[in-house]
């Protein structure tokens, strides 16, 4: 999960940061267009716009999201993750850690753009965040790998605007097959969510293992 | 999951389809952000007037993402929601149709914001499609429900940057519990990932079947 493609652009700290900020103000800007209360004439106007801005970022483009490489605290080097990618604007972003028992852990708040039941957070985002958290958890642990099956139990409704903690650890490893289960809680620390998943690990972690 | 909270702003056709638009120029511009190869300089310009832009569409705002009210084919009226909502810039989106088979189906491509293990598709996200499309199979049949367990197994990788399709359809009934199964297939029509789910019918769907 933290290796690193051969041909992905490896971002610097100073590039990082601007396309961070950069993908935090089109996060911003998604969330305003799907709650504005601004007519047609005036939403087209404004899409003309977001397209010039678009035609600026394409002049110069790489084929795929970079990566980052600097910094001991990154738990992944992917950027572009839809999860966890501080610059994909589709990402809440979950800042995901680990702790020194292995437990990987993010707060996080979910706004408009993640609403499946009205007022609620859908099911799909949050089995998305915990296959995520659950992967992470399977590669801190020495034992990254592919989501082979994921299953996702639904306590209570999650709900939106509000802090949520993610929480994920590795449960047991056999042979190739990795293990690993984790929750989402609300504020008031109830169990909404929870998860197990398994991971396929590649040939070389399980040579590296015997 | 097709009914409409009150408060909700309803949308007309040509608010509707402006915010569509808006919606669309947004998702270009994400994508292009993720992969941009401009500098730090320019980035920062750029955010800047992505921030403009946002204050614009925040003059006037509702509570929540508004609800589509006119048009027969309209599976969903949740044109906010995360997977399928024409108005919501982080959704692909994902069209979904019920054939008179009940069977939901829908054709999508996903490009880099989506990107799991490097080149392929994250599996949270095949997660979330999949929750959405047996969420709307269990619906259509008239029996809708909040997701109690979502089961997702894959099976190979699912490729970026192709025509996949998603497939749903309701299983089975028993008493409050809804049963629905699909899956996401690659171009070469092989299966990527299945997914079972369970959803719980509220009271009143519940008596009405009765």
């Amino acid at each position: 999960m933290s290796t690193m493609p051969m041909e992905r652009h490896q971002l610097g700290d100073e590039e990082s940061a601007a396309l961070a900020g950069l993908a935090a103000r089109i996060r911003e800007l998604a969330e305003a267009a799907v709650v504005t209360g601004t007519g047609a004439a005036e939403a087209a106007a404004v899409a003309d716009e977001v397209a010039a801005l678009t035609a600026r970022l394409s002049e110069r483009r790489h084929d795929a999201p970079p990566y980052r490489m600097s910094g001991e605290a990154v738990l992944d080097r992917a950027t572009g993750n839809p999860v966890t990618g501080a610059l994909n604007p589709l990402a809440p972003p979950v800042v995901l850690t680990a702790g020194p028992d292995g437990v990987v852990r993010g707060e996080f708040t979910l706004g408009h753009l993640y609403e499946g039941p009205p007022t609620y957070v859908h099911g799909g985002v949050s089995a998305m965040v915990l296959d995520q958290a659950l992967g992470m958890a399977a590669a801190v642990s020495g034992t990254p790998g592919m989501t082979a099956t994921l299953e996702t139990r639904y306590r209570r409704p999650t709900p939106l605007g509000v802090p949520l903690t993610v929480e994920a650890k590795r449960s047991r490893v056999e042979g190739r097959k990795v293990y690993a289960s984790g929750t989402i809680s609300g504020p008031d620390g109830r169990v909404t969510v929870e998860a197990t998943a398994m991971f396929i690990m590649p040939d070389r972690f399980v040579a590296a293992g015997e």
